[in-house]
């Protein structure tokens, strides 16, 4: 549903509104009432008369002109009976109340109370349990936070109230600038998604931060920011990577934290830029609030300073940005004017003695090298400096050129007033270097990847989902929760994967077929671990030693069926499976195997749905990603066999919900042309 | 040498003193005059008989009285000459000049006959190419830098003048106060070591902060560093990571940067703190300046604002630190005074309402938990916030506890007046929830380990070191750079490690003397990578095919050496060897061995000397520690004979200087009592 009329509301109606000091309803009364907002505004508290030297209306309900947006801040026990009321005639709400699932089971049942008012009137509903929202350029104060920030073209949406608050008070300060900022609360009905996709359209948001804890519904999320990121950049803070802090989280809003791995790689998959901390969210923030994408990967350093020339470059480590190299022109062109001692090499150092023609005429050749994407000017305040100058003079240039251009004035009171004309002429400045690289590279990351996020995804097939539905629900009827290997075989034939070729050992098998050597094996649900449990012979050599071996096992086994597989060379082998996330659904992991599988934990992350490219890009950057290169003494391994095994386990994941767990380990893969066989297979439902 | 007369001096001459606006010696004149230097001062310029009202001497050899310090400032040629003149009366200079090794190879022709003169002489010589240093103690400022910092107690030695003079504004706007400020520029006489034993005795220096971008002299600054960490914390932002910035580094100082990783080591190592950057720096060195060592490692979060309490949570992932169990005893004291909302685990969440008596109550029951040993206040401004008198109840509580306190308050302008009083009261506040655990951490880890490094060594062993020359000699003579495995594995024994058995092939062999299955390789100084030339046969089973195979092999390689082995069984392959570092000299690899060494990077460094506890505390966090703890499927290898391993190949590296390479890949190991197996050892030199 449109969420236009809750953002931007013709009128207003607060329901709580107080003239006692200290009251949630007094706060956001003052504020709608006191900060320019031009709309209608009713006040609405039983107690009173008159309010704020206004009417004051006893019951929502007896307001007569229409009434776009209702804030409600009552005790939680009297909200779910407040909308109803009005439901019919009041489409949008804010819940600022808490009392509601954060609290434990009663609150849960107040919330779901009004959650079913919403859906069945449909209403939008932002909260409950939240600090509002404000809107700056309709001057429109919705919470309870004070003030009125400058307006810009940030969305912050924040799952916590109180780091809003704290937020906003540092923007204050650092003159960071908002279309919108929203606090979502126990997002009962309105939640990230829903937000995401209205902030899309929103024309006055160029790029959106979010503070989130817990994602309501991964599918959902998926599905919106995939299409948002490719809009505009989506920049998110996830709290709760820790064991420790999403049990924190629980106690906090009752959101359940998925796996963080698994977050990244939805965020990956997603075009989402993840920001590892507080700093790093307001340094992407702001870089993509002030300054264009840059052109290409390449950028300039330049610097009176050689110690922060070089602390840059440290940050360019394992970054898709690099350091450009410098035209062979531009460098002649450097010699004419730089001293020469400088450096004329990236960063381009200018030395001490720099003045603004210095930083002038290196802009100015640095803007004719098509090479170069972004430059990065960086400064110190020596006695020597004119900082106001060369403040100027990056300003000045930054009009003319389509450079991503940000600076780095590394100071204190020597460079605040320059750093406050810089940024009022959106040339954004970090306090130190890596701060910039860091947030440029975030920038150029996003805006090569957003198209890459799959459009066309791999469809379910019903033929093929039905009969493996058939497969497993035999199984189910027969007893087991797992599935024998032959019954796992053949599923996975279904989705393009070899199993090893096996014997079922019993009065049936005729030994003259048998090709030794061979391991035997036990083919139970009761017994997972088989090396553990001495369900394992390798190295049978011979039909005597098979005999024994075999009939050894059932007795231990207490009659399980057995089988016996050939001995395959073991060359590299790998493991795959799925991972059911509580959030984001069934994701797929691949990676190496072998006995150190967990030691090494060289393994990625998949969530389906997948297409064959997304596939294959993905393996390219993954912990396995040499295996499929050529490299001292290793043929290639076959990606494009790789890529159809892990789509088709993607493809089993989605078309077979019940499967609980299921890996297969190892998988063994050649790279001498022979093909991938999955050995071992572990299906439970 | 004493270096007191040099930064505490009763006199100083300044020699190209100067009038003139604009000039270095004219800033630096100023800086000694007006500041409030109480000592002497001589002013020297040949072209003035008077300077700023006092008299100035043509030459600094007119001075009659004792001078302490002469700051040299002028060009670089006449600088040689200036110093020469005075030696034998003045011991202690600063050369502020540039034009030395910065520039080319006149330049380091000049420093270098400086540096004769100064070793002759017993001189003291700062830079050249530097800023010069400050006192604010003696409201002392030699160099070309304006202004005074607070006094205080962190010492900051920067490698790059330009970096400090940003620094020290950053600093005035922070009220970050310093003990000194210390240019060390080309660093041709003293160094970062000399430096650190300087500060170590300077009793008003409690943490020492430097910025380096290159170490002259490896096993000075391991032996320098080890001591003075011991005594105080040295912090350490060390630039020149990445192959581009050491690129620009030599560029910059002519500075010859090592390898990061082993930079890393050696700072482990040496119990020095790592800054990855300069906000880290500057965090590590505020906390260590304000507060005491956390008596233990246990942290408590006390917050207003759950959100930020979940991501100072997250910033405990993978920290010596960990949040603290709260006691059961102190959770029922806070159930008295906490709203029933409030969470009583740590990050403890006393919600958005809390005002002063909340943060004083749970301090209070908290600073009587003695399983807690640091406790970090958040705070976010709400409205209904009382920043100050919370501040103040902090305060208050800082002075009564023998606990670790921090605060993060986040905000802009509703926190600064606050921030500012608990600072005051020597109380550390972070912006972000994360900077405040990074910096805790790096006190408490550097306080856990500063007593744990080495004294004593393993001692060289001079009868052994000769009969390994005798041995390497001989293959010099003989005119091979590379050892025969028989050689090299003679060689190994002596330090303690394992070589396989082998027999020469020849005509002397006696077949049956060969146990089946075996391994035929040329052993060949001009066959380094065996596998990539056919220079390996494995699995050869009889004396047949071993006949053929050897006399092939024999005939490929036109007559070289070939040896038979035994083919061994291969459960867990390690690599070892020692790389040559260009600043630290020989530094011993560990770590993963077999087919993806490389792409696994599973390698750790340890640099000699050493000795046995030491070894075996750092395989304990070793990336291949996994191997010596019983895991599912895995007995445990054993440590000792592996650091016994290790420490012979330190003791190798160490007496056998002349060896250039050296590696063992693999070493079999196995966890079943078998001994460790050497299986191919390259030592060339």
């Amino acid at each position: 549903m449109n969420l236009e009329n809750l953002f931007s509301p013709k009128s207003i109606a607060i329901v709580g509104a107080s003239e006692e000091e200290g009251k949630v309803g007094n706060v956001i009364a003052k504020n709608i009432l006191n900060l320019g907002y031009l709309g209608e505004i009713f006040l609405v508290n039983p107690k009173y008369d008159r309010l704020f030297e206004r009417e004051c209306y006893k019951n929502l309900n007896e307001v007569e002109k229409s009434v776009d947006l209702a804030i409600i801040s009552i005790p939680a026990k009297f909200v779910a009976q407040e909308i109803e009321k009005n439901a019919d005639k009041i489409k949008n709400y804010v819940i600022i109340s808490a009392g509601f699932s954060e609290t434990g089971e009663e609150g849960k049942e107040r919330e779901e109370a009004i959650k079913k008012i919403a859906d069945e009137k449909e209403l939008n509903i932002l909260g409950p349990n939240c600090l509002g929202f404000i809107i700056p350029g309709l001057k429109l104060n919705a919470s309870f936070a004070g003030g009125m920030p400058k307006e810009g073209n940030i969305a912050f949406v924040s799952q916590s109230g109180a780091l809003a608050v704290g937020i906003m008070d540092i923007a204050e300060k650092e003159d960071i600038r908002f279309s919108n900022i929203i606090s979502i609360g126990n997002k009962m009905d309105i939640d990230e998604s829903k937000i995401l996709e209205y902030l899309a359209d929103d024309e006055k948001t160029k790029v959106i931060g979010m503070y989130l804890e817990g994602i309501r519904d991964g599918k959902k999320f998926i599905a919106a920011s995939q299409k948002v990121s490719r809009k505009k950049p989506i920049v998110i803070l996830k709290a709760g990577k820790t064991e420790k802090s999403q049990k924190a989280i629980s106690s906090h809003t009752g959101a359940l934290a998925g796996s963080d791995d698994i977050t990244s790689a939805v965020f990956e998959k997603c075009g989402i830029i993840r920001a590892e901390n507080l700093g790093e969210f307001f340094d992407v923030l702001n870089l993509v609030s002030q300054t264009e994408i840059p052109p290409n990967g390449n950028v300039a350093i330049i610097t009176n300073a050689g110690g922060p020339g070089v602390l840059a470059t440290d940050a360019f480590l394992e970054r898709s940005l690099r350091l450009g190299e410098i035209d062979e022109k531009t460098k002649n062109s450097f010699r004419k004017f730089l001293p020469a001692e400088s450096s004329l090499e990236n960063p381009i150092d200018m030395l001490g003695d720099a003045r603004e023609d210095r930083y002038d005429k290196t802009l100015k050749m640095l803007g004719k090298d098509k090479n170069i994407g972004s430059i990065i000017s960086v400064l110190t305040p020596q006695d020597q400096t004119p900082v106001a100058k060369i403040a100027r003079k990056i300003i000045s240039f930054k009009k003319k050129t389509e450079k991503n251009i940000s600076t780095v004035f590394i100071g204190g009171k020597r460079v605040e007033k320059s750093v406050k004309k810089l940024r009022e002429s959106d040339i954004p400045n970090f306090k130190y270097p890596d701060q910039a690289v860091t947030a440029l590279n975030s920038y150029y990351k996003w805006s090569r990847e957003r198209n890459e996020t799959a459009k066309n995804v791999e469809q379910i097939d019903i033929e093929r989902k039905n009969k493996a539905s058939e497969i497993i629900a035999k199984v189910k009827s027969s007893g087991r929760k797992v599935l024998y290997f032959e019954e796992a075989g053949k599923v996975m034939k279904m989705y393009g994967i070899e199993p090893a070729d096996f014997w079922e050992y019993g009065e049936d098998l005729n030994l003259e077929s048998v090709k030794f050597p061979v391991v035997i094996k036990v083919d139970s649900d009761k017994v997972l671990h088989k090396t553990d449990k001495k369900g394992l012979i390798l190295g049978v050599k011979g039909k005597e030693e098979l005999k024994n071996g075999a009939e050894e096992m059932k007795n231990n086994f207490g009659g399980e069926r057995i089988i016996i597989q050939p001995m395959l060379e073991r060359q590299t082998e790998l493991i795959l499976g799925i991972k059911k996330d509580a959030i984001f659904g069934p994701v797929v992991v691949f990676g190496l195997g072998g006995i150190y599988t967990e030691v090494l934990r060289r393994v990625d992350f998949l969530v389906p749905p997948l297409n064959i490219e997304e596939v294959k890009k993905n393996i390219e950057k993954s912990k396995i990603k040499f295996l499929f290169s050529e490299t001292r003494g290793q043929k290639a391994y076959d990606i494009d066999e790789m890529a159809k095994i892990i789509l088709g386990i993607s493809q089993f994941a989605l078309e077979n919900e019940k499967v609980n767990e299921f890996d297969i380990n190892p998988l063994l893969v050649y790279n001498n042309g022979e093909k991938a066989v999955a050995v071992d297979i572990k299906i439970i439902i």
